[in-house]
């Protein structure tokens, strides 16, 4: 008897690989190559951490679709996908990572084989997962097809989530509240950050006693004093110092879902410059939540938001948030919609976002975001860590 | 006072730059971007999870060096680099995760006004963090430059490691040696999975008293029972079961460089079949080990090993290992070099190496590895996990 682990029934996959072709039947595409790990388990459910070598789904317009991977990999489609034996497909391991050979020339191959090889192919082509060389092999060999740009083309569909991805959100937010609760237990000056990472990825892993922390796609972020100025740097060993304020960006995960959620935890009495800030993020926080409904646009969202910051006498000239979801690293958001003033996507219900109003200034940083879902009364937020500075 | 994070001093980062001139002098290429975060960081010691965006360094076969990357990022670029102020170039916020405007194309701007835009310019056309459109606009906006394919160029210079390479990833190994103390005075039959791994993750950030551990670059892959036979699966909440055996797939880190170890651990009496393969692994172990020296190719290496497997009437059709060293996700490998029959490169001292003879079957899976560094008296192993089948 094969193990098996699914995280959605036979029937979610089939909704979302019609919504699927529905949107590549608009966009005259007859075939999709979707080598982005997300869309990849969005569409099949497909998890295993394989995705540093090719993989990619296949999908056709009409009633194809394939796995297609490494052969070491093939037991892990069996395992966490529905699919049946004859559409998991697996290349020779002499493609791995060589100079001579690709897999995307296996995969032309394949597709040859199965006659799917001519009509109007579309690639995420500005997908990490998706190589320049791999995609120009894949034209080469497939000389009687056209090609077109694809990507987010998946993102976009995933963009309205189900009621059990919702829930699986939810449950990240639970998790990232245990996370938050260890941190405010054990943080304290003279700690190495190492040492307090270490606590943040045994709470985010651990979860809750129902929900297991599965990984986020991006390492916890911390940077405290004059290095919060910098908003992606990761931990080393030097001890928090006494009098700062230290920049948390954290995540909550669970099943390949995530809430991200950002505190800011000042060890010793907060200057009047914390203090000032957090009061106009959380009068942010406040404004825009109740403008995560049906019918705002992105732009709106941020343009409420720079207005406030203005009104304040802040500047922030970086997006304030974009979508989240289902992801693999390097990246927890979804890549779709960006909180930014450009960005004129309607916002619809069930949509998810990380509101983001990260300030970072020269010499300290300040970071208190929410994440949230869509709805007819307004963004409910997915977790529920006490939105304020925390101070120590 | 801006606050610094520096691993190796100016002269270390002057030598690889060097070696990386040469290498591109040699190729006839007269600029080279770089968008690994790992070489990026080897290059110049970048070090931030920002590689979600488009950022690269670029270096010509003379004298300029840049960073490219995200305005918000900069910072970290200050920190984390000896690059000075003007050689750290932001492009705007909007160009992030747009469809309409891409960074390669603020590049392409950059390396007009420095007057880099003409010769051959070469970029690393098979990688994570080189999309297919990134690199077909940075082609089409620049058109009096020639392109060529330099993937694993800097990779390549990157082989033989320095002896603070080396020590950092000894460190690496301490810190794996204490991951698997923890595990093994944890783990136990009921366990939920995710609970192994909030030990395991804790254990390898906290590292040792000296030597603090830095994320590695995959996840801890753990799979026990018949999920076993599906080598890169992360884990759930499932409880570890009774007589059973269970794959760990591991490393320490630290700094950035990487100790991968792999052991097996079963909970009661191993079947007889844990103990044949066992003790083929162990021998393989001792044979190879020796090998490691001057001289001996990959493919070397490789086929000793194989030649033991089918002695004993066992078979694996993937490679047996590969390169280590410095690394960010998706990989701890190098991408250089791969143990396998068709690889013929000659191995050099300060080579480092995770020698990976996985055992994957239908319905098990059998790991014990080592990671070593390639000396003139053979293999030296950089960590010292106990080297067996561990039983509790």
């Amino acid at each position: 008897m094969k193990p098996r682990r699914r995280r959605f029934d036979a029937g979610e996959y089939l909704v979302r690989q019609a919504k699927t072709r529905k949107a590549m039947i608009e966009s005259g595409i007859d075939l999709l190559v979707i080598a982005d790990p997300s869309n990849i388990c969005w569409l099949t459910g497909y998890d295993a951490w394989s995705f540093y070598v090719y993989q990619c789904v296949v999908i056709s317009a009409d009633s194809e679709l394939f796995w297609f991977g490494r052969g070491i990999d093939a037991p892990a489609a069996h395992i966490t996908t529905h699919l049946p034996e004859e559409d998991i497909i697996a290349y020779p391991d002499h493609y791995v990572q060589s100079a001579e050979v690709h897999p995307t020339e296996y995969l032309a191959q394949v597709l040859k084989q199965r006659q799917l090889d001519t009509g109007h192919i579309g690639a995420e082509m500005d997908n990490y997962y998706q190589t320049y060389r791999g995609m120009h092999l894949l034209m080469e060999c497939l000389q009687d097809a056209t090609f077109t740009d694809a990507t987010a083309l998946v993102n976009w569909q995933r963009a309205i989530k189900s009621p059990l991805e919702i829930e699986y959100m939810q449950r990240a937010g639970q998790v990232i509240e245990r996370v938050y609760d260890r941190v405010l237990e054990i943080a304290e000056p003279g700690m190495r950050k190492n040492d307090l990472v270490a606590e943040i990825l045994h709470a985010s892993t651990q979860g809750t006693e129902e929900f297991y922390g599965d990984y986020a796609a991006i390492q916890p972020l911390i940077a405290s004093g004059p290095e919060a100025s910098a908003c992606h740097l990761t931990w080393d060993s030097t001890p928090i110092e006494k009098n700062t304020g230290m920049c948390l960006e954290l995540a909550g995960a669970h099943n390949r879902y995530h809430c991200p959620c950002s505190r800011t935890l000042h060890f010793g009495k907060p200057p009047k410059k914390y203090r000032d800030i957090e009061a106009v993020i959380l009068e942010a926080i406040d404004l825009v939540i109740d403008m995560f409904r049906p019918g705002t646009t992105c732009g709106e969202v941020a343009h409420a938001f720079t207005m406030l910051l203005r009104k304040n006498g802040y500047e922030k000239d970086n997006r304030c948030g974009y979508s989240i979801g289902l992801s693999y690293p390097p990246d927890w958001g979804e890549r779709t919609m960006s909180l930014r003033d450009i960005d004129t996507t309607e916002l619809q219900e069930g949509m998810c976002f990380h509101f983001m109003p990260g300030m970072w200034f020269d010499d300290w940083g300040f970071e208190i975001t929410e994440s949230l879902t869509v709805t007819p009364n307004g963004g409910q937020v997915l977790s529920n860590v006490p939105r304020k500075l925390f101070v120590k």
